[in-house]
């Protein structure tokens, strides 16, 4: 165990280390890069830390970060309500935003279906969707988690949840990533996309 | 560029990208932890980093991290004072405590000489090395600087500023790394390892 030569030192070390991603020897340099700075840039850090908690609302019907009690993407009237997207965190919301192929609305889980951590269907968000889908005009659910065992677990659950409701529900595409090469494609993927292959004009048109 | 659905969550991706090594990814998924997390964590955190400045101290002497004016090493009577070890960073004082090899005491420049930086002789704590050996009774100047341009070039210009002094000047040895094998050893330094070589006994009682 390192001994720092200052308490004040030693105990930021502690409080960066307790961040995702970063030891000791990380938060140790770190620290001392905040040491050089100036005083103002750490102040401006520290306030945004503090404050962030303090003024982050979600929104209401989509559980999305969001200014207000409504996010912009569900406030906004161009976009498609009857379309609602279910993904498990904020990234993923930011990730298919970037790709501007999405017009529809959100539903943030808030994480996936893993009994090995502790998270049941009542720690997510699943209830207020089904609630969602109950009483809005939705007309189609896609469902667009990571395809890992939790998270099909995850959307096995929800399509099972929305069976007595009249709705599409649909799950994002899957397959060999575009650029990837065939021959390091794993197993598992490429006999998916063998399975699961699309007639080649539905493809062009689809592109 | 990623819109992010919040004012406060961009700044505070923002403010944590500022920081070496961290991407805006990165930051994004520290911001999302330190939200999903306890508000008295993040006050921790944020009072951590704004009273780093406020708090540190440097030692008079050895311009080392302290709580007081006088770093614990400079200030334990049971340190060789008469040993001075002079190194570029605080985190090689913390690595060469944890050798627990070393009883002297240390000289902390603050960087090595880089022209290419604009780090010049007059931005380092050269000059108050000089005066410390000139006051003080030292007898030996141990240079621990890494081996690489700057860390050369920086101990040549302290060997020489202290010439007309009278104090041994030696620098850490370098060789291969003990547990390497000689197969993988890069060849500058195997050419250093062959025509540094030590007498065998030597070796022994040094170890």
């Amino acid at each position: 165990m390192t001994e720092y030569p200052s308490q004040v030192l030693c105990r930021t070390v502690d409080e960066l280390s307790r961040l995702p991603g970063v030891g000791r020897k990380t938060a140790l340099r770190l620290a001392l890069f905040l040491l050089r700075r100036d005083i103002e840039e750490n102040d401006r850090l520290a306030t945004a830390i503090s404050e962030l908690c303090h003024n982050i609302h979600y929104c209401h019907l989509c559980h999305n970060i969001s200014e207000t009690t409504t996010c912009s993407i569900c406030g906004n009237p161009q976009r498609d309500h009857s379309t609602v997207c279910v993904v498990a965190t904020i990234q993923d919301v930011l990730a298919i935003e970037n790709t501007q192929h999405y017009k529809g609305v959100y539903h943030v889980l808030g994480g996936v279906i893993s009994p090995l951590d502790g998270i049941t269907p009542e720690d997510l968000e699943i209830d207020s969707l089904v609630e969602r889908i109950a009483t809005e005009d939705v007309r189609e659910v896609i469902i667009a988690l990571s395809s890992t065992m939790e998270g099909d677990t995850t959307t096995y659950y929800i399509a099972r949840r929305l069976a007595d409701h009249p709705v599409v529900v649909s799950i994002i595409a899957r397959g060999i990533s575009l650029g990837n090469e065939l021959e390091y494609t794993d197993e598992a993927t490429l006999a998916h996309s063998i399975d699961n292959r699309t007639p080649f004009i539905d493809a062009r048109e689809n592109s």
